[in-house]
């Protein structure tokens, strides 16, 4: 991997903070984009920014393909089997929400139980609580060990009412790989479908809903190099199938009457009302086509690697605390004695972009025993230099105020 | 209006179709992008593009307010009171089913009526469809008179059940424009809501919400020289709060428990569940400041003049059927003996983008007594010579076959 190469494909790596060069690693809330995504959405709209209405001329044939493209890319990366099981939405958050009030809510009956766990993004949780209060059904928490989801806690709450199981493959606070595979084997034996919110997942692993026979999978374009306002729900055909659409409008019914009849379309285009984000769907192929290009295997390589050397250089210092030394994804932390919003400040004084709070899994607090911490999230193109950089904020954490003012 | 300066500003007016310079008369399916919205999009992924999550860092904090000036552009442009009630939405479809499902599926009872007519677009017709299923409320269809709903039309069919009135501000194929104010005023009187679907009417005219006393707006972001994927949700503030998400997950809670407790943020944040589309909002913003800077007063007389060039034209030609001559939108049409889609080949095959079909509104077949129509749709840039040359392809229709294949 030529990492200089690959830092020159993304403007945001020239920009400054504070002065200071920018060290980005909050790649978990959303990752910085090379420069072929933003040309290929400039492309689409200044060159061919028709509509895709399955067109009546040239310009509508153009933009049809290059979205239909962008569909075959996503499939092609995640190894579905069809190119309709793969949903265009406005993100994982819309993507979850579907399934929730798409196939949760007509699925669920009173008693019935889903099975989630307090590490769990708010996209993932209150969809459920909402879709549980309307169907009487029941949410049951999967026990953690150390901060992280196992198939003997999955399966020490699963009884003959469990129905859903909706799990983070790899969770956005703690960056635990929970064992989906196995999750989901078990699961299958017991006629439990499984969802799978992949958000922290899709960007950084490599995706085969086959091999794991996920039943729905969702993430998000914008932190996987691509364009806000995009994702992705995948589904298998039988269950897209009867999923209900959570949105009714043009493109996506075949045809209806004043009576109230309606007949929708097949998946994926009976999900998929109104017009797209068209940009936004060519903008997320061509991020996947240049991930793929990368290659996902040196992608995930890169990232074991970068964190390992930070949790390495931040277990040298004696004012750090981590909450998931042993995890895959994001580094959650706190400099002792500092508030986490307050070292936010800090690091951005720094010129160093880290997130601070409960990073939208607010039932984790409880679990954690502490109400916010840092976090630290690194994408491929984050260097060892920029770790070191990093981890000089972190001792300057000691004198806080010394350090802010000084 | 400089009307050569504006067409500079359009990278797509440049472009061509089968060998002829694009005429691009598709304006109701999506409009073109000036240079500066595309530019606007292009700097946001490529100069500072964070996440807006109320920012830890100055990048975050950049973005924050790009955001949210965009929404204060959206605010001003339709004259609404507070800033706080211009949702951000994927589009003006998922716009009315956030007011259809959020607001309509908690208001109304069984045997409560919703007031539609047959020319509505599906996304003003699908989601009624299905809440009055689910509520066991009526869909009460409005008399048309010449294809315009009138405030009689309106009174005509209002009743004590009556609770809620849906109606396009402009038809999308009939291109009149609804009496909105008057039928306000009377609904009001009779504390109906009014649900108006602006999608064809807030590119093209001024809109005010105060002074028509609207209580809910949608629109869509490309309709109005904006990208794909982004629209917005005016509400009155307290119908907002009234309302209901379809939506949750990060971004839009305050706090919740694992006993399911939750705390909704107030509007519009309690809407916006996930990562919005950040660039689809400065590109919206960007879009209406370019209109503003042209004026929509002159935009909406200059479009009345190309209408009024167009309809006189097409009347001197005696192959030429118009169902809606004494509209101010779109011309509905077609070409005597020829099929719609046929005809749409014909423009294709001349460098003219025009649409043909049932255009998403399909309980208007029974009313119009033809099952598809082409259709013409204009925007400020478009010229008399544009239309000139798509005249000149509606005489070729007199003989189809040799015209195409000739």
């Amino acid at each position: 991997m030529d990492i200089e190469k690959i830092r020159n494909d993304f403007p945001m790596l020239k920009t400054k903070m504070q002065g200071h060069d920018l060290i980005y690693l909050d790649n978990g809330a959303t990752t910085l984009k090379p420069k072929a995504v933003a040309d290929a959405i400039y492309e689409y709209l200044t060159c061919y920014s028709g509509n895709a209405h399955r067109g009546d001329y040239d310009l509508s044939h153009t933009v049809d393909t290059a979205f239909e493209n962008a569909r075959e890319d996503v499939r092609r990366f995640i190894n579905a089997k069809r190119v309709e099981e793969i949903v265009f939405t406005a993100g994982a958050t819309d993507s979850l929400n579907m399934v929730a009030y798409g196939y949760g809510l007509t699925h669920l009956h009173e008693g019935d139980e889903i099975i989630l766990n307090v590490a769990e993004h708010a996209s993932n949780t209150l969809p459920w609580f909402d879709v549980a209060k309307k169907t009487g059904a029941k949410i049951v928490y999967a026990p953690l060990t150390d901060g992280c989801v196992t198939l003997e806690g999955i399966k020490s709450v699963t009884t003959d009412k469990t129905k859903i199981i909706s799990v983070a493959i790899v969770s956005n606070v703690m960056g635990y790989v929970a064992p989906v595979k196995e999750i989901i084997k078990f699961a299958h034996e017991h006629d439990i479908i499984v969802v799978c919110d992949g958000a922290q997942s899709v960007p950084h692993h490599i995706t085969d809903v086959i091999a794991d026979d996920i039943d729905f999978l969702a993430f998000s374009g914008h932190k996987m190099c691509g364009p806000t306002g995009i994702g992705v729900l995948y589904g298998k055909y039988h269950l897209l199938d009867e999923t209900s659409p959570t949105r009714y409008g043009g493109g996506s019914n075949a045809r209806y009457k004043s009576n109230l009849e309606v007949d929708m379309k097949k998946p994926p285009y009976k999900f998929e009302s109104g017009t797209p984000n068209i940009e936004g769907a060519i903008g997320l192929g061509a991020a996947i086509r240049y991930l793929e290009g990368i290659g996902m295997k040196d992608i995930m390589e890169r990232e074991a690697k970068l964190r390992a050397y930070a949790i390495e250089k931040l277990k040298a210092l004696d004012n750090i605390t981590i909450y998931n030394e042993n995890g895959t994804g994001a580094i959650a932390f706190n400099i002792n004695n500092v508030f986490a919003q307050d070292g936010a400040s800090l690091f951005n004084a720094n010129g160093v972009a880290v997130r601070a709070g409960e990073h939208c899994a607010k039932l984790l607090d409880e679990y954690l025993g502490v109400r916010t911490t840092l976090r630290a999230s690194f994408y491929f193109y984050n260097t060892e230099e920029e770790i070191d950089a990093f981890v000089e904020v972190c001792k300057k954490g000691d004198d806080f105020l010394d350090a802010f003012f000084g």
